[in-house]
């Protein structure tokens, strides 16, 4: 190991929650090293080798974890749909909802009527709630544009966000979101419009960092999500799914076969998927917000993805209709709650695990030498508290880039 | 209704969410008009009558609502439980975990050896969470401390809390909470401790405001919370139960016909408790934070409720076993997700009902002429979104008293 004899910044005094292969690793009384915004050195403070610091940050106890990373959300959206929920717990159905303009349709509506700016300023106010939280980076999908215009329309936004706060954004294409209201009954021409149009433009002026598609009865078939995904990778963009939610198309396996970063959601995932899932590598995103919202019954299969290896993250889904998510840190307690994963697996979810979803295991995700130095300081004692302690806003201290993070944004 | 032609201030320019009755009851464009810590009049700007104030103050936009009341918390505890938390998660039986100390009864060694002091400052901290979303008033109770001394200590602290920190504090009385390790299998004995020393000492000290038990196999069988409450009513105090939780045990029927301010919990409570209650005017104070992460399935039996017109309150049971909430307004969606209320009912349960719980229905709970002036401004359109966004810390601005309240504590 390697470091340089002078380095940008100390951070000391407190246990550090390295997350290194998905495990606590814990470091008692450690140091990290920052330098360039990089992690060139950490560990306990017993080892530090020789090095001079222009600046040291002593924590007074409690712990360092990597920064969060949310690896699914829909943040960007038109409207919010506050008063449809209302309808639902009066007694409205489904159907009342949706002949009254409710539902999907009517965040597609609101986002097409507002201008970049109007979008740009409510996902501000909302990605604001999940980095006062410990997210250090974020992806963000498109998806209720549902046209050519209005989907690349999502995804400046989504890269403006990116450049307007101080967190990473990952944009996501996901125009095979919803058949939208001018392809009613015609899925298989809005995918090749998506395949033939869409991706290509969005490939080339560089608006997406990966392809997503959801493959449910309701949405789009495996075969078309196939079509979306040999488009997206003959572009070199990789890609993910929404699979198996609400039930069992196979549609992770199918995303393995195209070596999807990770097919998320998965309550209907079987054996088989797991094992497929582990062999491409692809990571299991796990949504306990939505399945929380949906009063689902059907858990995802988490005995299946220990056993074969498949890692898992933990996202907050983050969408106005099935999830309207405004903190990461709760989804660790859903998680765990809902769906019996461990504190420490909770944690994998939204650091190393969410990083590899993101296609950026190999720099983020894990306090390590050589990492991106995106770091949060917890005044708790131990890391279960982050998911044992439901709801509030635990205070924190970010590092970001290896600079500490102001918290008015 | 007379009101004086000089106020100390006048709040303007938000949709009231009055909750008069327990109903939204929304005026637009209103106006509230506080003297002396005490609303004076509230209205639509338009029927503002000519009055004069020291203060004028507008809100551009947003909602103004009652502040909100936490009828049901165990906020004073030493120790936490995030530890146990993660033991049961990694596969630990209830029985390993109480072999290795676990349990309330590590609470109650944690809170015996605590003194006032660091009582008080970790009560401080989780208390703050529950400021900063639009807590005004709270409930707390002792019960972990199970002899004199240590359940004098709690109550003291509560007392405190309430001195130090700009929130009206209620101070219960829960020697009743479990069976002390020191009279194990003897809760009788306890109980005569209880009524014959403890409950008259606590009531000449005037150092709580009710009196509760838990009524559940594992604690007080039904006749030994008569006595409890006999013993209480007698020296002057009212009663709530912890009621129905695990099974149905007529804790609430019982409670009732104490005239019981509250039953909380209530799972398993029946239509006959249901129609004891409503004669009673015994509030059901729903603790859905508990349900969700002891992963109950018997739901409270709201539907009763409604027929029979009992009142329902929502609060945390902020404590550290089985409910370590920090945020109220989390609640809110938790009572509707999980029991199906409707936004307004939750909101009803947090303040007009929540209020009755404790007893302070005539002057607190609602934005009404002649209650103290505790309201809540949130920049949100519609009080729905209160409920609606899942988890995150919604910002808002709290009148306490009539005065602004400082949100640094
Ligand atoms: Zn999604
Ligand atoms: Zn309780």
């Amino acid at each position: 190991m390697t470091y340089p004899r002078a380095c940008d910044s100390l951070w000391s005094g407190a246990t550090l929650v390295t997350m290194k292969d998905g495990l606590y690793h814990l470091i008692e009384d450690g140091v990290i090293a920052v330098h360039q915004g990089k992690i060139v050195w950490l560990g306990a403070r017993a080892q530090l080798p020789e090095i001079t610091a222009a600046e040291h940050h002593h924590f007074d106890g409690g712990i360092v974890t990597p920064g969060f990373i949310d690896c699914h959300t829909h943040l960007v959206f038109g409207g919010d749909r506050s008063a449809e929920f209302e309808m639902r717990l009066n007694g409205m159905s489904y159907a009342e909802i949706a002949a009254q303009g409710g539902g999907i349709i009517s965040t597609v509506r609101h986002t097409r009527e507002a201008d970049e700016n109007e979008l740009l300023n409510s996902a501000h106010q909302r990605l604001q709630h999940l980095l006062k939280e410990g997210v250090t980076t974020v992806e963000i999908k498109s998806g209720y544009g549902l046209d050519i215009d209005n989907e690349i329309k999502m995804l400046r936004v989504i890269r403006q966000l990116g450049e307007t706060l101080p967190v990473e954004v990952y944009a996501t294409c996901l125009a095979a979101h919803a058949i939208p209201p001018e392809f009613s009954g015609d899925g298989d021409k809005w995918v090749d419009v998506v395949c033939e149009q869409l991706l290509p433009r969005v490939a080339q002026e560089k608006l997406a960092d990966a392809v997503d598609a959801f493959c449910e009865h309701l949405a789009f078939s495996p075969a078309q999500t196939e079509k979306v995904f040999a488009a997206a990778r003959g572009l070199g963009l990789p890609v993910k799914l929404h699979a198996e939610q609400l039930s069992a198309l196979a549609g992770s396996s199918l995303a393995a076969r195209f070596q999807a970063l990770s097919a998320d959601h998965l309550e209907y995932a079987t054996n088989a998927d797991a094992q497929a899932m582990a062999a491409a590598n692809t990571v299991a995103v796990l949504l306990p917000g939505a399945f929380y919202l949906l009063r689902e019954k059907q858990q995802p299969p988490v005995a299946a993805f220990r056993e074969h290896g498949v890692p898992m993250a933990v996202a907050s889904d983050a969408n106005p209709g099935t999830s309207p998510v405004l903190s990461l840190r709760l989804m660790l307690n859903m998680a765990c709650t809902l769906f019996g994963l461990t504190p420490e697996e909770a944690l994998a979810g939204v650091t190393l695990h969410a990083a590899q979803a993101l296609g950026i295991r190999e720099s983020h995700g894990s306090l390590e030498c050589g990492k991106v130095a995106n770091f949060v300081h917890w005044p708790v004692a131990r890391p279960a508290e982050l998911v044992y302690w439901l709801g509030g806003q635990l205070p924190c201290t970010v590092i970001y880039q290896g600079e500490k993070r102001d918290s008015t944004f």
